[in-house]
């Protein structure tokens, strides 16, 4: 599907999954917002990933830092320095500035000549306290790993942790890019999900092979089509100034294979730069342990969740004769990842006795599932209306309904419909979900 | 207890709740990182909310906005005018800046002379994209609900909403405080969990005094001891520049009663403004609808939680010989707040069977539940220190656990113990928890 892209955006946008941020405002730098599914969706990709590092896996423990560190962190980590900075010619006459790889000789703006490449750092500045100068600068986050590095001490001591082990954290990290694109995949503001492992040298590539493969299952696990997922090994000579080695995972997006995930051996660049800028003895036992780090963007997985799921069936689902025409679209998400698990439908909307009994069913269910109630429209369309969204289970309440107590379920994929007691649905339910 | 505050924070450290941010280069800013325990515990305390706005209550939904935004929100909001700001004089000499009320005539830095006071705005500032001027200026938001008003025509298309409906979200929000005190109390960096609730304006008054009682509720549900917990309104001439009314649920700091939520009635000062300075018609039907707002601070809750759970019982629990002289420190956390559900205890770590069989429940349990495994030191010393985190259940495994296949169950508030087969462990601690 060329077109795909499009699709996605225009879904996103209809049925509440993602906004522009500020959009009254003719929206904000590549900046987005996630509507009542999208949050959802994004918390089940968070809760998934969260319960796979801290409760699957031993000794996992978590971290939430903060986002505004000291700049003295930045300067230890490289980030301050050459390491972490685009090349940028900037126009002698605007003083806007470019990647030099996009352009050529004049500034695209205004015409004026172009200075020589030079170094523009990616972090974004911002001022603390009343007085706003040097003294008070500092940066938003641009990783979140390393409010993981300087707490590693206090998360050993408290935790009583031995090596190996790891912290998982899940935040928000800003990176002032040149070229933001591709709607929610490259933003200046974004979300990750990482885990920094922490393992003695000599075992560090052992754990970097494991990960890559845990990883790998975790996306698996969760659906995403085998074939749309690999792995790229980034030669030595692009390498990120703190990494040995880097794995990316990447996913077949409609504008190519992309990143989602890297998995890097960090070696033991972290601990002994903050060991020697902090002047804090971070070595385990009489060694710095070697680091591997497997990070996770949010966005960009969920984005891929959304692309692998999407479906489109010619001529309708149900192969009716008024479908024949249409095109229907369903998303296949994996039941943990879907915003809404249960919709109910009263079959029609002008029986009240069937309405009260689907607003019974319907208030019997949301404290356990995410439900939506729907009674506009004819049952069809309600059907395909939650196909859109990826609900699991549609729940019908029809005129057998009132005198058997009963409910139909319709399974999103294989559209079988069952019928289930109330008394017995949210068990029922609890077990698909 | 005088000393509270001070225990709150050596135990937060010690046990890995709260940490400084960047401690090891000193700290940063009144900022603050949460450890392996503070993030579970942070993390229940905002499910809890989510749940209870998005699954108990009909018509809210949920929206996760981005932290970046147009600087046109923030004209309109009316927080980069005056509404927003502090009065602060400068020191003619040293240019710090200092609330006026809290200094006499002279620089506490330098002894300079002071300027008269002057609009300090309490925004962050930040430059998005390559050109740091004034074109690219904005700030890091202030409040989290500026993001739902401009996503409010959004919502109601994506989710097919009517009025009464509410929107719900969590997440960052930045003030360059001028003057953060109380460890997590007042930070630069906090994070926020509200509700906006639409309503026809008649009927404001109504559902504030409704949402003001689910509030304290929540709070109550929770466990927070009543006579810990007031409201109170806020005078007409202390309101905040959006606000009709106010109302604080304040909680009984060891530093005196503080603001740990406000609700309030923000009428349609944003839905008129966002109108006028956009140029979109946010009119639902043919009116601006008001707004009532729940807004809590979820680090100034978890604080209180931490606070109210806090026990000291001199002379031991168990009051045996040994512990007559030691004060034995418990948190009496609601079931649902705690980081840890469930410790898993070998009696002896020095009898590799009961290791083997402990480790073997510790992974059974573990998938279901936040689960700690120890073995270090005296079966006494490991309930206390199970006890110092909340820890809801203390699951032993002796000696006739070998024959019985069965453990016993300690139970943190009551300290009972109960046998209890390992085949029925999981059912029965999802019982209990």
């Amino acid at each position: 599907m060329a077109d795909l892209m499009e699709k996605i955006v225009s879904l996103s946008k209809r049925r509440g999954f993602i906004y522009p941020s500020s959009e009254i405002y003719g929206g904000f730098s590549s900046c987005y917002d996630f509507g009542p599914l999208g949050v959802e969706m994004k918390n089940n990709i968070k809760k998934a990933w969260w319960d796979e590092m801290t409760k699957k896996h031993n000794d996992i423990v978590g971290l939430d830092a903060s986002i505004l560190m000291s700049p003295k962190v930045w300067k230890a980590s490289g980030h301050l320095t050459a390491g972490f900075a685009d090349e940028l010619v900037e126009c002698r006459k605007c003083h806007h500035r470019f990647r030099k790889d996009f352009i050529k000789e004049k500034c695209p703006d205004c015409g004026g000549s172009l200075t020589k490449p030079k170094k523009f750092n990616l972090m974004m500045k911002t001022f603390v306290g009343p007085v706003e100068d040097e003294a008070s600068v500092t940066y938003l986050r641009a990783e979140t790993c390393q409010g993981i590095y300087t707490n590693f001490k206090n998360v050993i001591q408290a935790m009583r942790l031995k090596i190996p082990f790891g912290i998982a954290q899940i935040g928000k990290a800003f990176r002032n890019e040149i070229n933001p694109k591709d709607f929610i995949y490259r933003t200046r503001e974004f979300e990750q999900m990482e885990m920094q492992w922490f393992c003695e040298p000599k075992k560090a590539d052992k754990f970097f092979d494991f990960w890559l493969k845990q990883r790998l299952n975790w996306y698996y696990n969760l659906g995403i089509d085998k074939k749309n997922l690999r792995t790229y090994e980034v030669p030595k000579k692009e390498l990120a100034h703190y990494a040995k080695r880097a794995n990316d995972i990447e996913y077949k997006f409609p504008f190519g294979w992309e990143e989602i995930e890297g998995i890097h051996n960090r070696g033991d660049w972290d601990l002994s730069n903050h060991s020697k800028h902090s002047g804090e003895d971070l070595k385990y036992e009489d060694y710095f342990p070697h680091i591997i780090e497997t990070s996770v963007g949010v966005d960009r997985s969920l984005f891929a969740f959304l692309c692998d799921s999407y479906t489109e069936v010619k001529g309708g689902r149900t192969k009716t004769t008024k479908a024949a025409k249409e095109i229907e679209v369903f998303l296949k998400l994996d039941k943990n990842l879907a915003p809404v698990k249960a919709a109910v439908l009263p079959l029609v909307k002008n029986k009240p006795e069937l309405v009260k009994k689907a607003k019974q069913v319907y208030q019997m269910l949301k404290p356990h599932f995410m439900t939506q109630y729907d009674e506009v429209g004819s049952i069809g369309r309600r059907y395909r209306r939650q196909d859109e969204i990826g609900t699991i289970a549609c729940v019908t309440i029809d005129f057998d309904s009132l005198k058997k107590n009963d409910v139909t379920i319709r399974d999103r994929d294989t559209m079988k419909q069952e019928r289930v007691k109330i008394k017995d649905l949210v068990e029922c339910l609890r077990k698909q979900l």
